[in-house]
């Protein structure tokens, strides 16, 4: 069975970032999530990927991620298998490509890969014969995390073209932003970046990125804006001093949310942490769509693995 | 599809505890639970909850009573899929209601809840839009473990008004010896506690319930005993001594158990300190019902399932 | 549905080794798995276990083993059901034979047991009223890899008879050795173990079994080739001296291998130490059959669990 929009290719066998994707392949992307997210309810497509066996290899701990991976290929009558790799030989020093090989032989055909080490999705894809679906890679990509933004941001803004978008918060290690900067600008977004110095350096060097040097200056106009989680330890945050700094430097509130264009929707890749990265009341109020972001991971993930099986 | 007894209603969307089920309702979930023994073995509800996905986030370890609620999802159709709270973020200090929206915009539908903070199911139930069902909340309620032993005991001893169940050990912070309290008072059964004083402090007060004050007291004239799981280390049993000196005066023995009436059967929730809680002798004799209660634990929770999804 | 070639009957509820297998039983895995390959592509039995729920109780760690048996259940139609000794109450101390009851009381009726203590798959199906099949136990017997290995060797040479395969390295430590010992010598082949003297001390007693003294005396007119992998630590080799001593005595490399047959086949039973068993260019050459084996593991497994089933 092969379903979706005829016509146009895809001819991807992997999905390791969103840098490599064109514009239309973005939005061919999308479109089937949206058709998946029908799908989903009417069980249209619950046998679609049938003959595939999807492997979860998450090298690093994740709930949503990883669940929404699970649902996603069972929702479409795949075979999964979890790696459990703190349960494994994996975790004992096998290396990457030995653990993969070893999933293409027991019948694997895609890999969902979740690993520390930026890269490794590009390292199996090319050593094995398996479609990989990167999961997040270090600091490098989250390639369906942007595309599940980009949904997000579609539904609510329609074309992106000339829309801006505001990141707030550890740009430079992110892989949630970098991969956003990638899908939103293809599709003719423009991204304004902000945070810490030490967390933005750099990215004034970007084709349509520009680096904002304060809160205010970075939500001025924006049609959505975007905070990334924070990880702090004693009150402290990596390289930019203190927490207490951070909160009152850049946490997204009501009153700062007024400079941004009226009702701009709000992001996170969660987990939040409420009271840090944004108050509370916004988290959950009604510009948020945090719980939305997350809805659309799934049908997006259905969409990712439906391509990259060849049958959409 | 919807099965069951027509006509007897069923309007709990949760199943939190047994404090809430009036008698007709807790005879439901019992009748039902015998006519999924049945479908069970002929497949005739495998697709019951073909619609529902089950989430599995038990954040304490169990063995049966998450492989028992695993297979009953299983045996009805539903999508399961494990939370694993050990590997996932939940367990690094997101929120549990963070954790259960989450499930829900992934697309759960009902989860099956263990969680060592009493009351942690009535949360979720508030917070989210999703069926909650309790696998047992800190020292408070065990609703499911009730309902498997009232099935039990039903199976046993036919209807149980007038019938007197003593239950034997550290009550006080047992929520299998709470939920089953609730669940047998309400059936018309009385029930006598017994343990050491610290054990059974303050059940006097409770409506059916009296206390005895000592074992031979407490199986006099039983229909039937429940002896509850010891938690003893190097020798000693919180709160009240030694080990040695909880044996002499609490293990059930082929004498002691002399003192109830003829064949009255031995329940226990499991997993059995043989020699501590009983002898071996009667935990594998004839009068042991520990099987025949793991056994009751899948289509009882096959039953919940198809009554909080609406479809029995 | 009953599949695979009539009259040859199997008798055994069990695979607890390979050591009560017969010749023809033995040729009837090998023969069933030939069939399953096929059957996996076209999922001619995908339902052959559909009255089945399969437990996989690993409370040793593995990868491979796992996946396999867990992909040849689902392959199959079976329910499938992980203990995860790690996270439950058979990690705390709950006996074996408690917790196989209880998955036998919940409705498993197939249990893939691995566990550190050899014997421990005897004492589960002399105790329990379940179908066992052996995934290790302790340095006894891994029944199942033989079976694949057997397999392995079947595709490459045809019949066994006459045939001489050199197994190198922990053979007395090695339960995969010792099947393969069991399994090779019923199907007609002789068997040359070689290793530093402990790890083949006694093995001339075996019938069917000669010790070689050095590498070039064990490769000596081979016709196939396993080398067992090793354990090491900080350098050194349990009980046989420093990890550079062993590369220097006991590594495979091209120029060893010249001394066995031309195309002599390498089996290793994964995962490799590439450069300390063999090296690299031998593990990834036309010699290797370890993904072969890999594969060979799950439409072996396949045909195992149809076979404890009944219906094949």
């Amino acid at each position: 069975m092969t379903v979706g929009a005829p016509a146009r290719a895809w001819t991807h066998r992997h999905l390791l970032d969103v840098d490599t994707l064109s514009r239309p392949e973005i939005e061919r992307v999308l479109d089937l999530a949206d058709e998946m997210r029908e799908a989903r309810e009417t069980r249209a497509y619950r046998s679609l990927l049938d003959l595939e066996t999807v492997a979860l290899a998450f090298y690093e701990a994740s709930t949503r991620t990883r669940v929404s991976f699970e649902l996603a290929a069972k929702a479409l009558g795949a075979t999964v298998v979890d790696l459990a790799v703190e349960r494994s030989s994996a975790g004992k020093g096998e290396s990457l490509v030995d653990t993969l090989r070893t999933l293409r032989r027991v019948g694997a055909t895609i890999v969902v890969l979740r690993h520390a080490s930026a890269g490794a999705p590009y390292l199996a894809a090319r050593e094995t014969d398996l479609s990989i679906v990167n999961g997040g890679d270090g600091t490098h990509a989250h390639p369906t995390q942007a595309l599940l933004d980009a949904l997000t941001l579609r539904e609510e803004l329609g074309l992106l073209d000339g829309r801006l978008l505001a990141i707030v918060g550890d740009v430079a290690h992110s892989r949630v932003a970098r991969s956003n900067i990638h899908a939103l600008t293809t599709l003719g977004a423009r991204v304004r970046v902000a945070g810490p110095p030490a967390w933005v350096a750099g990215f004034e060097q970007w084709a349509g990125v520009e680096v904002a040097s304060s809160l205010p200056a970075a939500l001025e106009g924006a049609d959505a804006v975007m905070t990334l989680r924070v990880q702090s330890e004693r009150g402290a945050v990596d390289g930019v001093g203190s927490l207490a700094a951070y909160v009152r430097d850049w946490r997204l509130d009501e009153e700062r949310m007024s400079l941004a264009k009226p009702g701009a929707p709000i992001l996170h890749p969660g987990p939040t942490n409420e009271g840090v990265e944004l108050t509370a009341a916004l988290a959950n109020g009604p510009r948020s769509r945090i719980g939305r972001q997350v809805e659309h991971g799934v049908t997006v993930r259905m969409a990712v693995l439906a391509l990259v099986a060849g049958v959409a």
